[in-house]
């Protein structure tokens, strides 16, 4: 089966993206399960249940998250009844929403979803490797087709998950730099893996943002509120293709689509 | 005239690489100049005499570095004598070495080459921004052909950088993450950018560590001295074609060969 | 003379601190010239133009800041136009206010007041070492009697702060931590100095703002707004007594009052 | 019943100082227990052995460490067979050492002792609120009589682990900054309380190290190694007067005595 992964969704232009590349891809790629990470979906920061719903229409199965989940409160009113939002796992007790779900795909086979967060330059979340080794002792005997979302800054710490998840997960798919990284490849155990999965967004901008604001930022270390840039969009995903009755992926492929 | 920017060179392996590379890519290419991040050269930690002798014997022009600089000691004997070597230009006054050369390619041309570093999740060095104002006014009327080694940690920063001097230098090259970024373009005002030209090292390792190693340090938080990681290596550089007359990049390919 | 340097106000019970405690002192202690560290003192985040100028009807001189300056926008309004507001003097050149400022005492005396900014854990701002170096030649013939603030995370940077001006300047206050130390002397040049001076604000409070709030944060490490606590405030400073003809101190007294 | 906790011992100076104060200390202020933080007890880095053995000798009961408990790797080779020595609690599973231990006083009292890390510019521990509670729970029905370290760089963190603790643990006392604050105190619940218990080491230095190449760090960003200071030292401690049926305390006070 072919699982599709969408970089982090950056505001309309990248809403835009989606909605334009979808159809085209799901038919030509014969793709049975969409995920996106929707961190930055509605206006750079966070998601509302109207953005959410947008997404949703346009094909995506299911919404990961990141260090910006919490962005836009609205979110605090729907996480716990939208089982079709995850934010990252590793979130300590108490947190609302959940951080693995298991759906049901295209070509009717259970496939779970992980969302796991970094902790490198990130926030004091618990141990992303730890919890991944107690969400995959859930899914034992559950399904072999499970895709992971790790949300990190550190090249090493998401290579580190790639590796410690080799054989254990069909993909580690690293999310939150917002630049595709082109490394993509099949670990020895099976599992696909990819640094970043980039961004689908406004393309002429530091990663999403208008660059002036962030260059402003940078000159001056005030304060600066930031927008989506306007203009052309990028479209970021990779598509894995997934042996059904195994788990194991047979190829990664990177995805990069412009308006 | 053609630059290969060759990303960070790790150990052994990432020397063999670039040994082993070198002549066929001069050759088929037509490679002009070669510039290669050299910070990781000797055992993963800075660089000697003897593994700067070796790589400029393999016909790398200029070695730029980064925060791995200092790691070994024996730097300090000859960076001041060594102007083939740059460490990044945004050091405080007074710290030896230099930032910023000019040397002449294999067709008889001036090239500069600039060496800075960022700052987000790095150390508190000068405005790089700043800095390369300041080294792009000492290089008017010298020479259009401009080179810059970005190394950084964050995408925002070293995107912000690209857009800095679009349209002042050829190429602005990000180095550190050990990753190669899929983001390579020409913008707008004529110069190529890539956010990450990888690392030229052993390919199965973590960042061009022992993957064990990182591994074990991530699950206990207890400090660990890393080794290079043996086995067959990757070479990650970028290919730039860039106009003698104007200085403006044509194409930026990226370069990706494997053991 | 005598300098009255005051911690970090936070919010109403600050100012009220402030407003209560200011009368006794002068008249107690002799003081002829108070500084007061205002990053927090409009509801725990920046200033007003309102708050400033009843900090200043309460008998303070100068308001330093710190790396919550621009926390409450209105700053922008009238930071250019008023010198009895000092905001960190490492601030790359082109942003508003100024760092240093040359003031007269009640005794009719000339005192300058530096506000720098810590790096560590900080922004990335310019090297605050060279920065007090330029300031300190422009006072050159000016005045002896120089009172730096240096608003900083880390103990070691702001404690190599100290050695660095000791003998250049009558003191170096740290403020920032909001927790006053215990670590007041003189230091064998003459310099006054102190590693935090501490919060003059809700005692009853994590470093000002509601416990409650703070320990939610670090529990589930949501985003979370935070308010200034209620209840009784702690009154933090520390007296320095100055040679008027030398500018070094002759002593450093802390002052600690309680609601 | 009187405990007394010292501030990192740094060095020579420091064992010195412990040395020299304890008989008289003990005597004077009939102290029960002696608790010390000897992260930097060998040369600065970590412990040893024969280090822990000499400060055992000078009436030390039980040693806590920090982040530098790792930095002298012989103590691998007994950290497992030593209970007088704890690391912070909040390693992750499979970690050397303990984090807790329950001793006798002089009074035959069982006394508990906790080390636990902050997280806030450290490393990514796991949650140090939540074991703290595990921890607690395990000390159920075996002594009220408990003394936190609490080793951390964040003013914010230690007190919100103050105001978490309190009426639950006899005191919480803050270690790591090297720089004693002045902010102690018994929190409503019974809790003795400061931010940082300071620094036991050479007095004229930047937190222990000669001053120069503190400074010389900061001006220029190399690296650089540090070495004790030498000269005279500072004793920093806390003694906490605790009653020996509810845990509670009753008092606490500063100590520094001087060279
Ligand atoms: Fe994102
Ligand atoms: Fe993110
Ligand atoms: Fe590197
Ligand atoms: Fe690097
Ligand atoms: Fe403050
Ligand atoms: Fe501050
Ligand atoms: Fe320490
Ligand atoms: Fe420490």
């Amino acid at each position: 089966m072919r699982i599709l992964m969408i970089g982090d969704v950056v505001g309309r232009p990248g809403r835009r993206a989606v909605k334009e590349n979808m159809p085209g891809l799901i038919r030509e790629l014969a793709v049975d399960f969409v995920v996106a990470n929707g961190e930055n979906a509605a206006g750079g920061n966070g998601i509302t249940r109207e953005v959410a719903r947008e997404l949703w229409a346009s094909g995506i199965d299911v919404l990961t998250m990141g260090n910006h989940v919490w962005d836009n409160k609205e979110i605090y009113t729907f996480i716990d009844q939208e089982r079709r939002i995850l934010r990252p796992a590793n979130y300590p007790g108490g947190v609302p929403g959940r951080g693995m779900g298991v759906y049901e795909s295209r070509n009717q086979l259970k496939v779970a979803v992980i969302n796991l967060s970094g902790r490198v330059f990130l926030s004091e979340l618990d141990c992303p490797f730890r919890r991944a080794d107690e969400l995959l002792s859930e899914l034992n005997g559950i399904t072999p087709l499970i895709l992971v979302d790790f949300h990190g800054e550190a090249t090493s710490e998401k290579m580190a998950m790639g590796w410690y998840l080799d054989g254990r997960v069909s993909a580690v798919c690293g999310t939150h730099t917002h630049v595709q990284t082109a490394d993509e490849r099949i670990l020895p155990g099976g599992t696909a893996y990819i640094t970043d999965v980039g961004m689908t967004g406004p393309r002429d901008s530091v990663i999403g943002v208008k660059k002036e604001m962030v260059l402003d930022k940078f000159l001056t270390h005030l304060p600066r509120r930031f927008e989506v840039a306007p203009g052309p969009y990028q479209f970021n995903a990779v598509l894995i293709d997934v042996s059904e009755e195994t788990g194991q992926a047979r190829e990664v492929r990177r995805i990069q689509n412009y308006e």
